[in-house]
């Protein structure tokens, strides 16, 4: 990882996909302190700019924006684990030998549109004509996994509104979030309701946003990074089926697990190794799932964790550092490397009034739809 | 190249795309013989269903379809290009040795919706910012191309006129095609107007359809191949701004060039190594164009081998013998690997009445956008 550049995250009425990008990938590139030529592929990831934007074959848009010339460039999608899944084509790309040095973005906007059509853009994330088609959308998936979990384990309402605080919070020490305000959980159970148990405090936010990072294969890094050289020493990928009824469980994702596994595998480590993690928090109850999920606490316990203060900043196990999906924001196509700048940031120690006192090495995990995609990437700073 | 599977192409309002996904999916897996728990990702291809049947996320969608558990899914878009795109990942997985079993699948839906809305859909592939939101369409960029190249080398309608008659020709020996009816160049020249100098006739189709393929490594190849193994000998990828009023040429396509020079230096060919070739014939021009940009013929001089019968089915350079996007059909998430699928099925000597007499190298060319994204692969029986 030799650069990285994100926008700040938000409503952006004023910035176009191309503005985005420009910022966000000129950005990584002065940071990786490289002349452009050297970049010899682009990994584009966006979710939905076809639906929302009428905009696709975002690869040579960005490359036409960035002025990359003749390199050949892709756009990945799998839903919110888009940003995820793009990095990891690129990091195999430069593993396999392929190429040295090669860039992946990620962008997406959707505030310009109605509440209903981000609704339906989004939807398509799940599956159309059985879920959808009939009304299902994602909060009212996550509040089913909700329920189910409280029925399975044991009623973490309280805990679900602590993740949405400590999300907040991490927020409003970071420039780039969207939201800047702290949160207390009486606030977040009495907020609107969405679909019950969740509350409008309990979902992930609609943000425009782009994210970038350049990565070189270890020689180049050597030669050219002045900054903590951040090595990716584990990744991991697996999926599941797209509708929730199909699941063999609705509160351990099978996905997570899986990908999880392979990555640590990788990387030689275990969960207690993880200094700290960007976790996909698209719901409350997602977040709690999935630090039970990743082997940082047993499962069942996850709430327990979250109420005992383990996720917080300088606490056992710091969770979205960031601010998360909820609170830095959910850019759906930019999540994933938006996550990833913030591990890196992490490890460079360059997190400001955010960052942790103990960050060698982070991880970054990221879902897409009802947990039917997972990517799961582990870093450790030189 | 152990397996491949396709649908009949065409309009096909009785069948989903689970139906169509389950069809050429189940035959690729079938025609491999081996048992599906072996393939460890997959790879899918999908245009635009986003926006056309609200269906984004295919990679779980077919994973769930096909039963194949919780393996890795993505994916791949590069606007018409997205086939092609989605078999070199899954290319590149294997040759790195992270897998030794692939399955890669393309699939679109297009015809259930009216005709300005496949039109909104489609231009997704180009810049939505400057070209799309102006009125420019693929037909009228096309046009100015066509154009274009009667200015800078001759005009070449009638034998823009004489690809149509070919491919139509092909395509009727094709039972999978679309198109089963041969024109002639009369009826091409007096067709409905779409955008001058194109006819209807001159626009490839709207296709509803699916072709899916299994990779494997050598040696599992060998293993489970009861048919002529095909290999997979050159592979190239470049591409090009997304606009058409920033390209340096738009009578020779850069991103064709330097992906055809990447693939014949992979593979140690020649141009003239090439038995026959799938070239992407979004429109009669397009096909002029890619046969002088692959080498196949010297640049201006597209129409006179054209005219002359080169192209023809065992001819000197067969091109389509499948009857190309123009009469096979154009499911555009699907046309790369239903290329691929009749390279393969000309390599084996499975092709029934259009089977080539000489057919042991065979090349497939993908085109996304305004020439945005090229993949070139070339193909080899032993």
């Amino acid at each position: 990882m030799i650069g990285i550049g994100e926008t700040k995250m938000g409503k952006l009425p004023d910035r176009s996909l191309r503005d985005l990008i420009k910022e966000a990938g000129s950005k990584a590139i002065e940071d990786a302190g490289i002349e452009k030529e050297r970049i010899q592929a682009l990994y584009m990831s966006n979710f939905n700019g076809q639906y929302l934007c009428y905009q696709g074959h975002m690869g040579p848009l960005a490359s036409e924006v960035l002025e990359l010339g003749n390199i050949p460039t892709i756009r990945c999608e799998g839903a919110c684990a888009s940003g995820s899944l793009a990095f990891r084509q690129g990091l195999f790309a430069i593993a396999s030998g392929m190429y040295d040095v090669v860039l992946v973005g990620g962008v997406e906007k959707m505030t310009h549109r109605a509440t209903e059509e981000v609704t339906t853009g989004i939807a398509s994330a799940e599956d159309f004509q059985i879920e959808a088609r009939v009304g299902i959308t994602f909060p009212s998936i996550f509040a089913m996994i909700a329920n189910r979990y409280f029925y399975e384990y044991r009623n973490v309402r309280e805990e679900m509104a602590m993740c949405a605080v400590s999300n907040h919070y991490n927020a409003s020490l970071n420039p780039d979030a969207q939201m800047q305000k702290t949160i207390t959980a009486e606030q977040v159970k009495n907020g609107f309701p969405v679909s019950s148990p969740l509350t409008v405090f309990d979902c992930s936010l609609v943000t425009d946003g782009a994210a970038f990072v350049v990565l070189a294969a270890t020689d180049a890094a050597k030669e050219v990074c002045k900054k903590r050289i951040v090595e990716v020493v584990g990744s991991g990928h697996a999926g599941d089926t797209l509708t929730i009824g199909t699941k063999k469980s609705i509160t351990a994702f099978a996905a997570t697990i899986n990908a999880a596994k392979e990555a640590y595998n990788m990387a030689g480590l275990s969960p207690a190794d993880i200094d700290f993690a960007e976790v996909h928090d698209c719901f409350t109850i997602t977040q709690i799932i999935n630090i039970e999920d990743l082997g940082f606490f047993e499962k069942g316990k996850g709430g327990d964790a979250v109420a005992s203060g383990k996720i917080a900043l300088n606490a056992e196990k710091p969770i979205n550092p960031s601010g998360g999906l909820k609170a830095k924001g959910h850019p759906i196509g930019a999540t994933g490397i938006s996550q990833i700048y913030e591990v890196v940031t992490q490890l460079r120690g360059e997190a400001g009034a955010r960052q942790l006192k103990k960050a060698d090495i982070g991880m970054n995990h990221n879902i897409g739809g009802t947990a039917a995609t997972c990517v799961v990437n582990i870093f450790k700073g030189w």
